[in-house]
């Protein structure tokens, strides 16, 4: 092997690459990147345990003299690319162990792994992917994954329950105290699916969105899936199991709907969320629907104080008063999901869960599970 | 109690006055700030072990009802008035247990500590304060504090040795693997003083000196140091014991001097570095001025690779060949310290100490032992 390319061509490659480098694993080839280099074409290749990513690298700066393989130390490459000097940076294997890397005044000689060590990835492309503008891919990921549950007991619900049915594609999270359920609408001449991708894989997948291409393709397996993002080829294993059945969780009519200003009404929650903070991140406000249609929010700390935030509905809200407490943090993650100035919340009761919706249909609600206090 | 001031006023002096705040504290009195308002001013204490700050605030918003002081809880306060909207806030002690926090449509009861608990602290002034413009006092804490100790083993080199003699000040720090020494000249009309400032103090009033106001003067005692910065007094203990003599370890003849750009040693460094960086930050570089006065930067993992980099002296270097190893963040800590485009690095010999100079006179001087290597 023995090639030459722009360095920061390399990099920006490398970096979408490094997501997927293991670097606490006892399989030491997975702190590697698996590097092919053909005539006209570099491909590198990371895997963990989660995902795998496939970059295909042609640039007019790339010039093959040799073609061929080699399994090289990720991060130290990754590393030692970044602090190069912009410019051309030649790279060969030498006697088959040691990778050279030679760039202005600098020489970098690397110890390879041996490349038959690392295993066969099969990439996984399906006929009829789902394409979607990756700007909604982004936000239906920072929209859900957060209210995936990060303790391992119940395996399954740390996963994004991905739901393809006749013209819609439907993302559910949550952590059985709250959910979080994103709806956007999809050409429907595509076969029914009901996959579960780790919340860990989707935080990454969101990382590499960040470049801001126009597209992305999805390609829907039973087995895994797989997303095409311009030259990249990001592949997650998927959660055996059932998600369960959220569907019913969601009420649908509310006697009580109050629309607040998004901004009024996060800050006064992040007020009153202080007090308790030092204790416990859960901290518990309480809101109160008075009769003269001011909202309080409050929250009491016998040994620090006590916080009374008062908030003035948008419209006169619709409904009975009301009393309910929940977790200041379940609330503000879900605010943070909105864009929209105006946001609605919807009330069944107050011991029944209540939703967050957009103004508009943005397809997006989130659930959250009150608390009781006495 | 009872006042106003205008929100944004009050919380830029809580920022500053936070940095004296104890966390974790067996003391809770330390995690407390000490508000004294009289008619036209209202003073912010804070104080811990290392450090104590005295804060006056006179600002055309305040307006006080009611004179009186409180022992406040520091963090809560502080993180409530940071998320307030802008405007006034009125505080106000009710039946002398409660602080009242007032701003639009919010309200914050904080349980006041017991005031008399709170230490008399004393800020020691003196007829004679060193003035400096803050922006070199600001310089001398960032060339010279990230050489102290930070092993409690000797905990005079923990500190900075401080020393006033005829018209020069002198800032000495060292963890007796390598030194920086800082000279400035100031009046000659003042008292001989050697202290030893505990560095971590420094590292405060360092985050206090982004304010960038002008002067800043230096009130020296023989048990503490006050620095008069604006309406801020900033006071801390000093370290009780003798500071080594270190004149006699810097060498005043090099026969070999080599001058660099001070960029391309540092990249050179830095590549060279990342090999053994996993294992350890230390990481072991060698430098070496062949014969063809180009200079050789290398570094050897046995289990990853090697680095060799060469780097061109600015002009032919003075003196014979010579090999040298050294720890490389050493290095790149001293090399941070120069704003100079070209630095000087000055050898006596391969198992000698060297320096790193300026090529102005700036009264700086980076002194690094090397290391023995077979």
């Amino acid at each position: 092997m023995n090639f030459s390319i722009n360095t920061d061509v390399l990099l920006n490659n490398l970096l979408v690459s490094q997501k997927a480098l293991s670097t606490k694993t006892p399989a030491p080839y997975l702190q590697g990147i698996k590097l092919e280099v053909s005539q006209n074409e570099i491909i590198l290749i990371t895997s963990n345990s989660d995902i795998a990513i496939k970059i295909s690298i042609k640039d007019d700066s790339l010039s093959v003299e040799q073609t061929g393989e080699a399994l090289i130390p990720g991060k130290v490459f990754v590393d030692f690319i970044r602090k190069l000097d912009k410019g051309i940076v030649e790279i060969s294997v030498i006697d088959n162990n040691v990778l050279r890397i030679h760039s202005h005044n600098t020489d970098l000689s690397l110890n390879l792994q041996n490349v038959d060590d690392y295993p066969d990835i099969v990439f996984v492309m399906n006929d009829q992917p789902i394409k979607l503008e990756s700007k909604i891919m982004k936000s239906v990921i920072k929209q859900t994954t957060f209210a995936t549950s990060n303790i391992e007991n119940r395996p399954i619900l740390t996963g994004v329950n991905i739901k393809v049915e006749d013209n819609k594609l439907t993302a559910i999270a949550t952590d059985s105290f709250r959910l979080s359920q994103k709806m956007i609408k999809i050409p429907d001449n595509l076969e029914n699916m009901n996959v579960v991708i780790p919340g860990k894989s989707l935080d990454e997948l969101f990382k590499v969105l960040e470049l801001n291409l126009e597209e992305i393709l999805i390609h829907l397996n039973h087995k895994s899936i797989l997303f095409e993002y311009g030259n990249i080829l990001f592949q997650s294993r998927l959660l055996e199991g059932n998600f369960p059945e959220t569907s019913r969780l969601i009420p649908v009519d509310f006697p009580i709907i109050i629309k607040f200003k998004t901004n009024d009404l996060t800050t006064a929650i992040e007020r009153a969320s202080l007090l308790s903070l030092k204790d416990n991140l859960n901290s518990i406000v309480k809101l109160y629907l008075k009769p003269d249609n001011v909202v309080e929010i409050t929250s009491n700390s016998p040994e620090i104080g006590k916080v009374v935030e008062e908030v003035y509905p948008v419209e006169k809200a619709i409904g009975t008063p009301i009393k309910i407490a929940f977790s200041s943090k379940y609330f503000l993650d879900a605010l943070k999901t909105f864009n929209s100035e105006e946001i609605f919340v919807k009330f069944t009761g107050e011991i029944r869960p209540f939703i967050i919706q957009n103004s508009d249909d943005s397809g997006l609600v989130q659930l959250i599970l009150p608390v009781r206090t006495e």
